[in-house]
């Protein structure tokens, strides 16, 4: 496999008893420089308490290290919860020899229960002597949940004659709907940039990839996306142009998670790119493309491999969004299946069912009202969704 | 079984072929007298031919017979479906020897495919011919898509020492999320009222019943709720006193029947009432209702008969509405589960879990912010609710 990790940042993920089988759970990113650091958290109303902790902390625009667990979400824990996330960080912090102000924490897992910050506490000797350049596999298998694997994109970029890194790890694979952040997204590079660039850039990047996926239409209460950059690279940010060369390459880390975080949503079979063109507005477009792409009746037709166009065509109608029926065109793949709001027949239904067979298609759904277009990802309903969820705490 | 037809009106059922297996799939309502009529339809941009000729039609107010049809919703069926429509409407009007305009036409199945007119003139003459004061049955197994049972519901009233009946029919049971109405529901009573009385008590109605319900978050093409009177009782609804004593049975009807498409719904194993308490407007705890009651989360757990409340909370907080987490308190029927925002521990989950089991039950969120509520019914979702529409067209 080829060299992932993100020069100067140290990471490690290992098993400390939050999971079953001694599965990984509990992850670390340490940065040898002071990184800045910038971050988006999930909109909603519940927040786990290493959000609420991260959200304080963040304002600094500085940060040396993260550790994270799955296995248990830290929320709804009250006081308890938060004095637990903060001797989260505290333990790290101690550990690396940092400052407690400069860790952030997250968490993924079940709602509600009180975390076992003393398995953590007592791991985290162990997860720091093992913390290395490459480790950072060991760290998205230590964040995983539902996901059936781990997720790490890395590229490299150019600016000045000199090489910059962006490495993202993230998980998915349920309770996705992200709402200005998704799930657990952490990304490092080697670039230098102030905290207020950082965000900037995060923040279009999100909107491009992370807000732009659905599994399963649940928003979650931890979503956290975090970009840290320590500037070992000697590259800085300064210039408009510079900011375009390095947007370029975090948006492609982002972009291949968020596709990834589908790929493997909990029972996914097929990864769908929802394309709505010719609307009057981008906003429109895009509530069409969300409410298609989270149409329960869509997504198991997707499943069923079932060109049922009648049920894309009802999800666009409830959208909110003032359509003319009658004009639509609607493609699987590059198959016209409806032109002007009518099927177009056995023939292409059986070239639809072509495409539908394939595990990545798109389809486009064209309503010919003005020139603004969106894009979401989704996956196909399965009956493993189902039972993944219908068992998920047992 | 008692008898439940209504006073002065005609019903049929036969099979046409529109379904297989010789399925009933064309239905038949006739009024011995003119009834006024009032309808609520679907919000959905994308509105089948029948609703858009019944829209037309019931401005006038008056009606003399209903023509319905399953296996098939003419819906994006353009002008086509549209003169199938009105040939549906003109041959039940030449058969029963009544104005064509006073015919409304209903529809529902598969959207997109030519509506097979043919069969359905063949057989609307035996269609005529076997309608009885008690065939709403065969009505009702004549609307049936993917339900398991006919739903027919009829109550009596008293009003000025004589006896009103109201029949109502429905089917669901899956594309359920009315917006101002669902599906098709066709109640019948022989009380006389203006259209606009009978407009204003539908709409009260469906807003405690029909809108009040979801299966799966997707709203119909072709949502279709008619309310007929025809009078033969010799009650007239007059002053508002009458209204309301009409109104009750009315509301009776129709929550009876709503409740019963969510416990028929696609693959439903449990009715759950959704209850929103304590909030600052009815509106947003509609909202948060809505949200919980078609979180697939959510409904997965209930499938799974997991207390998993952490999903609940989350489903609220993304709901757009300001809450207050630490202050919510959530029931499973009378078990307190959540106490201000935290979890009430094993014994508690231990006697949720026997409510879980049951086949009807009620979850109760209090916001503690206001004094207003609202109840949303909904279902659980199964792994049948994915294979019903896997395969729905094959």
């Amino acid at each position: 496999m080829e060299k992932m990790g993100c020069p100067g940042f140290l990471t490690a993920g290992v098993a400390c008893g939050l999971k079953k089988n001694n599965q990984k759970d509990l992850g670390l990113v340490y940065s040898e420089a002071s990184a800045s650091v910038a971050g988006v958290f999930t909109r909603n109303r519940v927040q786990a308490a290493p959000v609420l902790l991260d959200r304080q902390r963040i304002t600094a625009g500085v940060c040396r290290a993260l550790i994270v667990n799955s296995g248990n979400a830290n929320c709804c824990t009250g006081d308890q919860g938060m004095q637990a996330a903060m001797r989260m960080a505290k333990s790290a912090a101690a550990g690396l020899g940092v400052s407690e102000d400069e860790v952030l924490v997250a968490s993924t897992g079940v709602i509600g229960e009180p975390l076992p910050i003393d398995k953590i506490e007592s791991a985290v000797p162990g997860l720091i002597n093992i913390m290395q350049p490459d480790g950072v596999l060991n760290l998205a298998q230590a964040i995983m949940t539902t996901d059936t694997v781990p997720k790490v994109i890395s590229r490299r970029g150019q600016l000045d004659g000199k090489t910059f890194t962006v490495t993202g790890v993230a998980k998915g694979a349920g309770m996705i709907r992200p709402d200005m952040a998704t799930m657990l997204c952490f990304v490092m590079t080697d670039i230098q940039a102030t905290p207020n660039a950082l965000k900037q850039m995060l923040v279009a990047a999100v909107n491009r990839s992370l807000n732009r996926i659905t599994v399963d239409g649940d928003t979650s209460t931890n979503d956290t996306a975090l970009l840290m950059a320590n500037g070992v690279s000697g590259i800085r940010i300064g210039n408009s142009a510079q900011q375009e060369v390095f947007q370029a390459v975090l948006d492609d880390v982002l972009i291949a998670l968020a596709k990834w975080l589908i790929k493997d949503g909990e029972g996914a079979t097929k990864l769908v790119e929802i394309i709505v063109t010719g609307a009057a507005t981008e906003k429109e477009a895009h509530q069409i493309a969300d409410t298609v792409a989270n149409s329960n009746l869509t997504k198991t037709a997707l499943f069923g491999e079932d060109a049922n166009w009648g049920r894309i065509l009802a999800a666009a109608g409830r959208a909110g969004v003032p359509i003319e029926p009658q004009k639509i065109d609607i493609r699987f793949g590059s198959v016209l299946m409806i032109q002007n709001g009518m099927g177009c027949g056995q023939a292409a239904e059986a070239e639809a069912s072509k495409i539908l067979k394939q595990p990545e298609y798109d389809i486009t759904i064209d309503l010919k009202m003005g020139s603004c277009s969106a894009t979401v990802f989704t996956c196909d309903f399965s009956i493993d969704y189902v039972k993944i969820n219908a068992d998920y705490r047992t």
